[in-house]
């Protein structure tokens, strides 16, 4: 680990979670002479990956960071064989459609396909979803063991009442998700959401990705038709991969 | 400037420019050692900035960026107050609208809404596109001297047979650009593609960020009415930014 590399990205990463910060806040937090934090933060915004906020002397993330995260977007594989199959599934089942993969201990959105209704909804993609209280975390937790390591490291946050927090109750349901190949969650993450999830792989028959669809609790359960399609949705996007077999092998943690 | 974090900054590009990069392209590129690059990148994979290709050993661009970039997007001021103004002027003009800021050399897409006509469209959020060859970056130009100085630093590459690659001649074109707030591009970046831009101005009267309406040149000039749209677009979200003038005033280059 090179240390300037590692305290450019806990800056970052600094103000992913506050926006605004000055080389007082930055230096605080990171236990670091603000004269080292300016260096960092001058280096950083000489690459556009930090900006200093117009008349004022604090600093956000740049704009850099969004055309990286454009061409990352573009270089997915999985999310370019998905865009058709995705646009597909939300106009079969009338639900918003994600696709997720694991980030760390967390389930990042890249793709979303919005619930065709016209409704207003903001576009969910580069949020970070928890792994424990949403299907694709469990569908991904259920099949990718390096994943299950990195989310159960650390205590599961109650985000609802519905929320399950204990890590054993939650391990102890994913070998069904893995024998059946999907995962339901009602209200664990946002009250008033359920989703449904379903594992895509690769051609090596690792688990790559999770499919979801999301929709109102009070609909009630989903209905066969709409696992129907989402299975057979998470099926053709793995085969577009060249996986040769569905649901996933379970991959062991890497060391 | 810290060499690591230049150096990092530098892979980051490098894999925007060719998504997939093993060790010795990369230290080729940056003439360094090998275990110099091997360094770098595994502290930026060490933060998610930078990815390992499944089943092989080239680098990639990395999880971390979406995610910095999402947040990146959501502090944007200017691309908060948009949201709702940009939509209404696709609705009102049926074309395409594209709110964009400058970016070294270029201009950055940080807001995009489709034609509002149900035809396959992609997502032009996180694009960047060429300053001298789009209404937005000739509004940019007008108003910004720092940004027409890096821009007409570099020879101006001709992108269709209408490009104006002649910087004095783009250049005579800025002052009636800044006198009426718009500035047109019919066929200069890509070829049937015309656009027709607006400059949007903060509480300080700086411009900020440039608003277009994107429509087939085969369907002719915009008519008076888009551009009486997207002139009245600009002045509302600069008015909400808290701007007292509009259009902005000229900004001198930051030294």
């Amino acid at each position: 680990m090179i240390q300037a590399i590692d305290r450019a990205a806990k800056v970052l990463e600094l103000l992913q979670g506050s926006r605004h910060l000055g080389i007082t806040d930055l230096a605080t937090a990171l236990q670091l002479p603000p004269s080292t934090v300016h260096g960092i933060v001058a280096s950083l915004r000489e690459h556009g990956l930090v900006a200093k906020e117009r008349g004022g002397q604090r600093y956000m993330l740049g704009p850099t960071l969004l055309k990286l995260s454009s061409v990352y977007l573009d270089s997915l594989d999985v999310r370019a064989r998905a865009l058709r199959w995705t646009q597909d599934l939300a106009r079969r089942t009338g639900m918003a459609v994600r696709l997720g993969a694991p980030h760390f201990a967390e389930v990042l959105v890249i793709h979303h396909v919005l619930r065709p209704d016209d409704s207003p909804q903001m576009l969910e993609t580069g949020a970070a979803l928890p792994a424990h209280a949403s299907a694709m975390g469990k569908v991904l937790l259920a099949y990718d063991l390096g994943f299950q390591r990195a989310v159960f490291a650390e205590p599961l946050p109650s985000l609802t009442g519905d929320t399950v927090t204990d890590a054993s109750a939650l391990a102890a349901a994913l070998p069904t998700v893995a024998e059946h190949g999907f995962a339901i969650e009602t209200d664990e993450a946002v009250l008033g959401e359920s989703s449904l999830a379903s594992p895509v792989a690769d051609a090596r028959g690792d688990i790559v990705a999770a499919v979801a669809v999301v929709f109102p609790s009070a609909d009630g359960p989903a209905p066969d038709a709409a696992l129907h399609a989402l299975r057979d949705t998470a099926r053709n996007i793995s085969r577009e991969l060249g996986a040769t077999a569905w649901p996933p092998r379970i991959a062991p943690a890497d060391d």
